[in-house]
């Protein structure tokens, strides 16, 4: 799976991938992130990349030609997306994450500052996703957190030691509470169930630990799950 | 604003906070951004932080013991507020940034591998807050993003010319397309309204398209915004 990362902070991106499960599968040769600065692709000789809107307002504006201009410098597969970061598209979860699971290249759009010269999306026609309703300095983070997410589902990033099934959502359901030693940590205690060996009862107790977690601290997962169940 | 970060990978954090807004924020004495490392904390001699499940199972569980006492050792102050980032979580959103903006410190507990030992829900009693329904290898992205978002709310962070009254959500609805040089790229022109200098005129056209772009893509965004309005 590569990730085509458009940004003007190559280096954030770059120093998140150097860590823990990412590194490993950079190093593995399962993923591969590349980062390209629109900076790069400028026609100006200050290098410049945004400016002030039309029509007056705060903030700066990323212009056109440097964006489009490097994205078209991007080789692209057949297989492959292209996506904006940005608040105004669908929110990511764990179903959009399986679907780009199953690209073999994602480019990702990160915008900074107030936003993109609305001409980048009618020409690059990206589809758009947001992590949620909420602002951030740029597409930095949200880019990373989609690589993450996606990179979890791709086959040889997770060890033996971890596993993707048993996350939050995989069954549409939030995930049982966990425990591991000692048995007893200032006064509270393993449940008894986990301790006798009995599989069976194990796997009862943690599915209805889900189904309580998940009514009480999400109705609406739990809705859908129980439409689903029927 | 004191960011208090608990996690397994300073690093990250730390690297992060080099750049662009929150680099200048920092530097201006705004925002601060402490870690907390729980294999600091830990009693074993092997700095050991995480343990296999009770019950069995995939992956790795956060130990109780150094996480609570890392915990114990961060001097709070009385208007604080302690946050762990789980996909279990209240979902952040820009009301809820809004809230978190009025404390004077955030103490953000970050998760790893498969998650916390239950213990440490119970006794630390943390919000959670999540930041959408899909699945990271850790709190550390999640944290990011909210002490970026938080942070944009906090005077003094933003300078004169970025603006966090203008931003999407802020008025409950999305925000309106930019534009900036040149007036015509690839053909595409500026529309003319932005071009002509009447202030009454261009507001009304950002809230329109403000509108249009909401109904169309985020239709439950735009039943609250007319709920409001009525």
């Amino acid at each position: 799976m590569i990730f085509d990362v458009m940004t003007l902070f190559p280096e954030m991106i770059e120093s998140y991938c150097c860590f823990s499960i990412m590194k490993r599968a950079s190093e593995a040769g399962v993923i591969k992130v590349n980062t390209i600065n629109p900076r790069d692709f400028t026609l100006d000789k200050h290098k410049k990349v945004d400016d002030t809107p039309y029509g007056g307002g705060a903030g700066m504006v990323l212009m056109a030609q440097p964006y489009v201009d490097a994205y078209e410098s991007i080789g692209r597969s057949e297989n492959s997306i292209t996506v904006m970061l940005s608040p105004q598209g669908e929110p990511l979860n764990d179903g959009l994450v399986n679907e780009l699971a199953s690209y073999e290249q994602i480019v990702l759009m990160c915008g900074h500052y107030e936003g993109f010269d609305e001409r980048i999306r009618d020409i690059i026609k990206p589809k758009e996703i947001s992590i949620g309703d909420f602002v951030l300095t740029g597409g930095e983070l949200p880019a990373l957190c989609l690589i993450d997410a996606v990179s979890r589902k791709v086959e040889g990033t997770l060890g033996k030691i971890e596993s993707a099934d048993e996350d939050s959502f995989s069954n549409g359901l939030l995930e049982y509470p966990h425990y591991t030693k000692p048995r007893e940590y200032r006064g509270l205690k393993v449940p008894e169930v986990l301790l006798n060996g009995n599989h069976k009862e194990i796997a009862e107790f943690r599915l209805q630990q889900s189904i309580e977690r998940t009514k009480k601290k999400r109705p609406d997962l739990y809705a859908k799950y129980s439409e689903k169940s029927i």
